[in-house]
């Protein structure tokens, strides 16, 4: 989804926008976090130095708004009426190829968020805040629901198991995660825990 | 615990094999995976390149040894006659600093594992495949003892809802690991998908 609030503010178009964010994702898969210069993204995007700040602020709030942008599936979008049809839903939007981009542009900011407090709070204001939002929207919409009772323990811990099934699958495994991965590690831990 | 087949090939004591294993993570942690040279090892131990290398073969083992030989807890030694109990005593075994600074040489090697499949092949072989088979090993007996039904399609998942009570609470929540943390996940996650 295109952040609206820049969009008005600037003369870049929408699809001048995701172009430009393809190309910053592009460098971080090539040159990591810490070579990937405001300068090197002028180059590549042919986009003027000042235009880049004053479009964006920040390498690092440029390189959260370019995740966030890149995102395949939004929870916030997601209620099908069950919490089984909303996680179904979750699974069935992702992409498998760009489930493994993902991975590899994860990999390589794992390390660089712990080095910059800057790119942190980004990642946290822009991508990480908003997707709990929309993850405890879609469990709070289920506790309402009846589906699941209200005070079971592993509420607070669905984005840990979340999380889990995909850094390990990658990490331990050696292994992409997958539709067919995620499908059935819903089945067969997020929703039992959970009563489901 | 040492590695008996190098000791007896070798004259270093284990004391003196506890030392060198220390400043290899002293250094890892201080200069990363890629800036660790086997000059840099051999300068700060003052132990020869020649002994460094007849001892550990290359800087992937030497590597995946320092780290083996740092892990506070190796799920192999735990049986104590129950899941709940094994549980309980693996959480009760970890060590707050210890998990902390544990976090923090995994996210520096977490990159540096996808860049170099040799680094990947002597942590599977050292570290990952020993305590996977130690869980294993774990869940197997809690099945033979009838606590787990043996068809139970969670006992697969059990390392990726570990994994993720780790990366999570570090990457998401932004909040170190600590025991009362471990403790509280298995008890709302682990166990009761488990069905125990």
């Amino acid at each position: 989804m295109t952040d609206t609030a820049a969009t008005r503010r600037s003369r870049i178009t929408p699809e001048r926008e995701a172009e430009l964010y393809e190309a910053v994702l592009d460098l971080l898969r090539d040159v990591g976090y810490d070579a990937l210069t405001m300068d090197a993204v002028a180059a590549r995007t042919r986009c003027s130095k000042a235009t880049l700040y004053r479009q964006w602020g920040s390498k690092p709030e440029l390189i959260a708004k370019a995740l966030r942008h890149d995102k395949p599936v939004s929870l916030a979008d997601i209620d099908t009426g069950s919490l089984r049809g909303d996680l179904n839903e979750m699974v069935a939007r992702s992409d498998d190829c760009q489930m493994e981009k993902d991975a590899a542009l994860m990999r390589g900011l794992f390390h660089a968020v712990h080095d910059n407090p800057e790119l942190r709070q980004a990642l946290r204001n822009l991508l990480i805040e908003p997707e709990l939002t929309g993850l405890n929207d879609l469990l709070r919409r289920a506790v309402e629901r009846g589906e699941v009772a209200a005070d079971n323990p592993a509420l607070e811990y669905v984005v840990h198991m979340m999380t889990g099934a995909f850094v390990a699958r990658d990490l331990i495994e050696d292994r992409p995660v997958d539709r067919a991965f995620l499908a059935s590690y819903v089945d067969a831990v997020v929703l039992p825990v959970l009563g489901v």
